[in-house]
């Protein structure tokens, strides 16, 4: 396991140490409560400034106008910005374990597979015929991989995920466990008493740097390709739906859900449990917050939120609004004794607001 | 890979051809921007009629009525629903690759498993104790199938699905990729300072012609069995619950969640993320709205949205009520000055509605 | 298969045999309306009482209090706890089938593992260097677990479920199929016009007794480590993410989604499709209602709900005045009449509220 010196650690963050001795050497990175003396630790933000004083940490990443309290013996390192001076250390302490490249004994090779010589296909890997696998690229063991597709350099594809035929996966991207590429899409038309499926033939294509989390489905197209943006990150168990046009270095937090048809603009970013209705547009740059119900096209730069969305400023003053309900009706009841005399509104304008139960949270078993 | 004349297509659609040439072959489908000379397209939305005339597909597929200006060279073949024309098609041009029969070298069969001899099963797949697999059914690599289970003709069941013990799947269905079926229900009871499993001993029965997309899971009975109805559609990521009766021809669309007991009727459709609670039922033919939370039985061909669940055009006018709130604030500010005199509302009937921010920002990591 | 006579079940459940013959004898236990002659049933719900003289169970576990009338030949076991009692006939009755002790031949062990000699590896399980797995553990078919990891004693891993490198799950725990343990979580910063990945270096530690449904994904921690507490059940299709700290015994059912770095404490049950905000404290024993948006910190004991979620007496309040909120409508009318004169109110402060369509219909493809 690698380890580094705090002198090399503020090169590696462009920082500067302050206190301590640079010659001192850590090994990982822990929180400020569990790092041990041969362990960095850091810290973004200022309510948690007061918890260095008390850490046994070797050294802390800490912005550089932090005014902050160093125990004994423990370095600072000063950074612009302490969560990308992280991401840069732990990319130095915390080498990816390479898989030696070949392919295993007990991987199935269809007809015409070519694998680059620097690849890794693991235990029990399936390839189907055809299919093109780019250097350095990882494919885990118990990886199912189809027909026709094309696995970029440098891609890892985790163990348990499937691309179904005709699949691409851009240099670089991530697929995690259970990810589910090229799934057909949800088409069917209706024929006597019920339903026929609609086939699905069109392609599913992930671009470069693309990050897919764990159990997420990315359906392929009906006609014409489902495709995702190059740098566009997508959490875990999310569900992207026919010829969706993800666009690039989106975000899309846990299980969001877009239907079929949808385009998302770059650089969008889609809150979790966000639900987002099927031929629209969610425009470049738009904010969808968490659970949002979007049911009609978001302007590129928008913030929308609630359901149906809504512009967030909006969603806000509607919301404030209901939670004042009650003390709007008080005020109601007010004036009518006061227009109309006491008791007497119900008899004008209808009875009062319904005040029984209005349903209960479906909840467990 | 097949080619059709436009005569063919037009056959098989039982359509007219319009202009072109009725012996021009097409290899393929897609979409009116995309296509080549080879190509059919399809449109079947008025609004995409101005696109015809820019494409460079061979033919396309839409509605007899259609006013369209074909551009030189292409033929239109004229039917009366442009999207089952286009699935019949489908069918023609993309038969699906059609695996080998036969069980492959590596798959793993427990005593007593009876494959018909024109059935498949892939490379790897696991097939437990006394489980029969019936004619032309399509096991794909890397599926795991446990005991006493009956695949029916014609199914086909995509790698990394599981079927846990005693589960049956009726003829024809399709189970997509990372597909649970049978797995336990959620069922406990209080023990010590705990919780004890309820062993969950229930089946899991899939009818004919059944879809349930990938990575979506139907849990076993716990006592009495789960069962999912003929002709039924469930997209991908969608749960339903332990004893839960859905019936035939139902459509539910991604990430819905069904708790345990509830009986969903026959033509019913679940919108997308809709949750249903446990021990309801959904009458025959209902429509719930995408993201909807029903926390009571819908009846017979209701149509249902919003949390908690209610009568779509009642929630409609409560919705519209909601987003007016803020002007009706300001009706009853202009009661108050005329009754009360400016200023002094607040000491009659408690102070205004809050103002303060409802809400929370777009969630993200 | 065993049976026990109806004494059998009296002793196991600590109840009395009330009419029957108690040496009958039953093998199975299925639903008042499908149980047989040589089954038992049982009645939890008072509603459910009238069924049972329709039945052919050979006998019925019941509550003591209740009033029911016994068809000829059936014996009713008496009970406090109809559930409970349940839950113990269903382990004696139905004994998991216990894999048997080895490691199939087809398993791929990496360097330094160590299986228990009463431990069961499947067909084509892939376990990385390193690991260990305790006694009488059941790691079925399919199964890919990672370097470094702990496998306790009796635990339960069904097929396909994946645990990344450093993953610990205690004893007694079960893992359902596909269920994702120690994935990356979702954690970038910008970097250039994209964002880079953050390592995520921490582990993921799943206590002694926990149950993790099919297909749910546990994040591994960023830096220090994801945990799951004693006794917790988690549903089908959760997520949870990077640095989440979930307590004991705590209930999360169905696709609920937590955020990184939130806390849920002991005892604490979470409602199905519940969204939760990272960064914040659920409270021992709060209970979150299906669907809510948890949004801020909730104090232990609570119950919340609704988006975002209140206290649920207050958010059922908040519901009552807005399906009101129509006749509120009326009622502010009638004032504005009697008070300014028909017809004259949208002059004076805005126009009425917006009546248009504020939604759409359900949702799907």
């Amino acid at each position: 396991m690698p380890e580094l010196t705090i002198a090399e650690v503020a090169r590696i963050v462009g920082g500067e140490v302050e206190r301590g001795d640079p010659q001192r050497t850590v090994h990982g990175v822990a929180p400020l409560d569990e790092a041990g003396p041969r362990e960095l630790s850091f810290v973004a933000e200022a309510r948690y400034y007061a918890y260095i004083h008390a850490s046994r940490a070797a050294a802390v990443l800490v912005a550089r106008g932090a005014a902050i309290q160093l125990p004994d013996g423990m370095a600072a390192v000063r950074v612009d910005d302490p969560r990308r001076a992280l991401a840069r250390v732990l990319d130095a302490l915390y080498p990816p374990p390479a898989a030696a490249p070949g392919v295993h004994a007990t991987a199935v090779l269809g007809p015409g597979v070519a694998v680059d010589s620097t690849a890794s296909v693991g235990a029990y890997a399936v390839v189907g015929e055809g299919t093109r696998i780019g250097a350095r690229a990882t494919v885990h063991p118990h990886v199912v991989i189809g027909r026709g597709c094309h696995v970029g350099e440098d891609v890892v594809i985790h163990p348990h995920a499937t691309l179904y035929d005709d699949v691409t996966v851009g240099a670089r991207s991530v697929v995690h466990s259970g990810a589910r590429l090229g799934s057909d899409g949800f088409g069917f038309v209706p024929e006597g008493d019920g339903l026929k499926k609609v086939p699905q033939v069109g392609g599913c294509r992930i671009a470069e740097d693309v990050e897919i989390g764990a159990n997420s489905t990315i359906d392929r197209g009906s006609i014409g390709d489902t495709t995702v943006g190059r740098g566009t990150k997508i959490d875990n168990l999310v569900q992207i739906g026919h010829n969706c046009r993800i666009g690039s270095h989106v975000i899309i937090v846990s299980q969001v859900g877009i239907s079929g048809s949808t385009r998302v603009g770059d650089g969008a970013v889609l809150g979790g449990q966000a639900g987002v209705q099927g031929h629209i547009e969610i425009g470049a740059g738009a904010k969808v917050g968490g659970q949002a119900g979007v049911t009609a096209s978001v302007p590129a730069g928008a913030t929308v939120s609630g359901y149906p969305a809504r512009p967030h400023r909006e969603a806000m003053r509607v919301q404030a609004a209901v939670f004042g309900l009650p003390k709007l009706v008080q005020r109601l009841k007010a004036l009518e004794n006061a227009v109309f005399g006491r008791g007497a509104q119900g008899a004008r304008a209808g009875s009062h607001a319904d005040e029984r139960d209005g349903g209960e949270p479906p909840r467990d078993e």
